[in-house]
């Protein structure tokens, strides 16, 4: 570790070097700001299982596709398995109401145990959808395995679903496709334990190289 | 689309219907809060070029990968070149002073002119790593290439490096790893034009099946 004035640095390795908790806590933060989700699944039987992911990325919006990054060594595995059996899966905002309860589903339960009983949150069904819902998150989508990618440099899979439904409270959706996720009371996170709130700064307008970006408003939908 | 009395509700038929502009804004929202980061790149040449993204994810701590979606039909090719060509590339962080600069740079500049310059941010260079750094932002990441693969679903490319190198201030280092975003004035984004800073509402104790996450706090490294 090299020191400056206000500044400390690591090279690859001292960061290999680091103790492995540090490290895990280091690297995730760095990853930097991103959107804890639940994602509700069932098994071939109806058992539920919900996980909190922070791993979510947008692959696309033509078709609209997720990506999902699961460590298969990890409480993860259940979901994964869930995803591949049914081919059904749901992603459900966190609010501040239930972030506690979101973080806790992150814990090593038994495969016969589900989250929603253990953490105290409620499953909701909607027809044509396998995948239950978490009833109190305020956006909820529902998606359809498509993919699955191996990366093999160090053994975790990214999942890719395409969207087949969303809800979202009506007061977060703007006349151009925005959605306020503030107004969704959406939080974000950091790392594997630091959770968020967000202050709107601006948005911006479409960039072009003959004229420096503008501050813009858009209304909500009618 | 469906209204219950304060939800939307949209079916894929619903979202592929969408206006492409529409569509691009709300999948991308619902992706939820990213951190944007200015990826810093040079040609064989040395020539300079900054790009904006949201895309990045963590792949892993242990070795250190990072990942970045690219849509090689965007402005992005230019920076997916450079990697390719030099192996080498920075990732680094917008704070509020330098956010409108760092939209800037998704603005179509021609091949031969450099984001540094035409948005007014300074190039910084480290001994041994080829591509350049942003001297204004707080958090500095290099990474060498890895791998990249191609996601023929949608024609996008997951990109991955490997760190080498991570400079940050230190008033963000906790002492168990942790780093502190809000402290190094890190910005998220949503969709594809949002900026927010962030609130810390708590970290939460690694989850336990027998116990409640408990609220954490951690201390500045010395």
């Amino acid at each position: 570790m090299q020191q400056a004035t206000n500044t400390v640095q690591f090279s690859l390795d001292d960061i290999l070097n680091f103790e492995t908790r540090f490290r895990a806590s280091f690297i995730n933060a760095l990853g930097a700001y991103k959107t804890p989700v639940l994602i509700g699944t069932c098994d071939s039987y109806k058992n539920t299982n919900l996980a909190i992911f922070n791993s979510q990325i947008h692959i696309g919006a033509n078709p609209p596709l997720v990506g999902l990054i699961v460590r298969p060594d990890s409480v993860e595995r259940h979901t994964l398995q869930n995803i591949l059996d049914t081919k059904s899966y749901t992603i459900n905002h966190i609010t501040p109401a239930i972030y506690k309860q979101a973080h806790q589903t992150s814990a090593r339960y038994a495969k016969n145990q589900s989250e929603f009983n253990e953490v105290g949150l409620t499953p909701e069904y909607k027809e044509g959808i396998i995948a239950p819902f978490v009833k109190e998150s305020t956006i909820k989508i529902a998606l359809d395995f498509v993919e699955k990618i191996d990366l093999t440099i160090n053994g975790t899979i990214l999942v890719i679903g395409k969207v087949n439904f969303v809800s979202l409270p009506k007061s977060s959706l703007h006349q151009d496709g925005f959605v306020d996720l503030v107004a969704a009371e959406s939080i974000a996170s950091v790392g594997l334990d630091a959770y968020y709130t967000a202050n709107n700064i601006n948005r911006l307008s479409y960039a072009k190289p003959d004229k420096p970006a503008q501050e813009i408003n858009s209304n909500l939908i009618d």
